[in-house]
Formats: C-alpha cells, structure tokens, sequence
C-alpha cells in the first residue's frame, strides 16, 4: 500500500508491532531514540557527502543506488514513527501546527525564494 | 485531522504546497534536505542530552517542554517529507520493504529482547 | 598562543580544569560527549545548509559570520578533547595511527584526485 | 610523538600533507567539511547508541572496541583539522576564545555540579 493509502497511524502500528515482538521497548527510551534518528540520518547524508547536487541526481538513476538511499531515508522514518509511539506525538498534528507556524514567520510574499528578509 | 485519518500522502502534499508557495523548491536538493533532517536531530536530541532518562520522563510533563520536542520532531518529518517529494520516494512502500528485511535480520526467537546473537 | 606553540596536550588540560572548576565531569560520560560533538558539529553544518559554496566563502569574508563559524568549530574541538579526557584517548596517536591506515587504503598514486578507483 | 610533544600545528601539517598528496583539497569545501565531521560524529555515537554507560565502560576495555572507538575520535578531529586549514582558523586562539566566552557565562560558583541556574 502506497502513500496515497496509508494512514501515518497504520505506520506507527506497524513499526510498534515490529518493536514489540522483538521486545525491544526497553531499549526505546527518547535519549536512545532521538540519537538514532541523528545516527540514521548521517548515514543518508553519507550518500551524498562527496558529490555536487547533478552526480547526486545522475547516481540516483541507477537502481541500486537509489534503493540504498530510500532504505536510509525508511531508517530515519522507523525511529521517527517508534519515537512518536513511545512519546505518543500524533505526528500529523504535530506536523501541521509546525507548518502553521512557519506559515506565519515565512510569508509567502516576502520569503519568495529566499529566507531571509 | 490526528494520524488516524492522515495518509502519508496527504502529509506530503501539505509540505509540498508549503514549499511551492514560497518557491522554496531550488534550495530543496537532496544534498541539502538530508543536511536539514541531520541538522533537525541534533536539535531534538539537544533536548535529552544531559538528562538521564527518569529526568527526562518528567520534563516531558512539562507542557512547554513537550511541544518543544513535539516540533523538532515535526521539523525532522518535515524535511523527510520534503526529500520524498524531491526524489519521489513512497515512504510507505520504502518503510515496509525496510521492516521485512528487518525482520529476516532480527528474527523475533533470536533477537527477544537483545540485538545481539 | 596560537597551533605553534600549542600541544595537544595543553589545550586538553586547559579543557580539565575548565570542566572540574565546574565539577561537571559527572556528566561527562562516553555518551553524553559522543552526543555533544554532534549536536555542535550540526550547529556548525547549520552555518552552510542552504548555501553554495561561493556564497559561503563571501560570507565569511565578514568578521562576525567567521567568528560565529570559529566558535562552532571551537565547541566541536572541546568535546573531543573532553573525550579524549574521559576515556584517557592520546589524540596524536589516534589521528596518526588512523592517517597511517588510511595511507594504505588510499594510496595517493591510485586515488589522486578522487575517492574511487 | 604523544599529545604532550605534539604541537597542533603539526597536526594539522600531517593532515594537510595527506590531503595535498591525493589531490584532495579540492573536495574539501566548508560545506563538505562540515558534513564530514557530522557524519563521523554519528558514527562515533553509534558506538554507545544502544548501552548504557556502565555498559560502555566495561565494552571499553575489550582491546579492539577500544580502538574501534579511537579510530572514530580520530575521524572527527582528522576532519576538524582539514576544515581550521581550508578556513585558515587558528585552533588553539578559537578553543580559548571560545573558553574564555564560557567562563563569564558558567562561573565556578554558580553552576558547580550543575548547568542551569
């Protein structure tokens, strides 16, 4: 099921499921899981850490390179969606009063393809 | 609309009409993206990181302390939902192809309650 | 006194008795430091995250942004020298064994001016 | 030479030395750098991502997770040390800048044992 059909919910249940028939809850505190998310996330960084932005886009064609990368961006997504579980944040909700937010810093007519004023 | 009734999609869209407003799309590489979800961990876990996790628990009670990790959070899913949009990567699909692999790794009879063998 | 007239080892215990004048050593642990150095090395990343690379160096062309960068790379160093006192590490050893094992990784008539072969 | 005979210009001369025989300093922008440190950052947390420090400090004695450890600290400081040659900063004058600036925030007598007021 694709992104069209998938609730964020369903998401965290799976990853939840996943977690707790290895029993690793005990594991999944925030300090331990905020660090993998900065871990995983500098391992997706890794992939594009030496090259300018067009042989980033060139390699990203080749199937294996991609598949690589979507697996890194996945891992970062996991201890996003365990950490949400374990501190029950409802992400979407938090993802929109995040935006509503910067919505109000960032106008669109005067952040018109730029940051800073 | 909380997590139950969002599907990843419809979290992907908001970001990207928030981006596309702003014409924010040039700066949104694959290179700088996962700088940005790199940049936004380290933020959240800025906030455990001279806590023990007992101090942490109960800082978390706090309401203000709370929304502020709740956004760092939303900050980093944000930047994940950007790079997806960038590179057109179906999180969901690429989630579940990261657990089964996952979880031919990390047998639920061998790894209950470890990772290591 | 600037890199010339420095050791290693000075600047390591000017960071000791920084840090026991403040009777903080009972935070710093192998975990604790890991995180710190990267929680700054991102702070320092954050000062070139939208920027290309010419842009960057005009900017630090103006004295407060050099500074504001110096000071970043300052808080990364101090983490690691309050590392190295932790875990009893000689840094001069360490950077040499390591460049020594990368000299044989990467002979320079193999891998001049690039990183794969 | 140990960190007590080992100035960090000489250091930093090793460091540059390396690079310059591969041909490399073309890679090493601030932009690049500063992932670089980043990125080894993480991979030196990883080593304590899952343990807790008692854990830490008994896995510390095995010979080889020590070196594995070191070698990490090493990437960091390697890294930091290319990007003070590439910015032409002065280690040593920004550490005790930066500890000086750190001393008039945190004085002994307030934030003994403790980091907020």
């Amino acid at each position: 099921m694709p992104d069209n059909d998938t609730t964020v919910k369903q998401l965290r249940n799976s990853m939840r499921d996943f977690v707790r028939e290895r029993d690793w809850e005990r594991f999944h505190d925030a300090k331990n899981l905020a660090m993998s998310i900065s871990i995983e996330a500098a391992e997706l960084m890794e992939h594009f850490q030496w090259s300018r932005n067009e042989e980033i886009t060139a390699r990203l064609e080749d199937a294996e390179t991609r598949q690589a990368v979507e697996e890194e961006v996945a891992d970062v997504l996991c201890y996003v969606l365990s950490l949400a579980n374990a501190l029950e944040i409802d992400l979407s909700d938090a993802v929109r009063a995040k935006m509503r937010k910067n919505a109000a810093k960032y106008p669109p007519e005067k952040f018109r393809g730029r940051f800073e004023t």
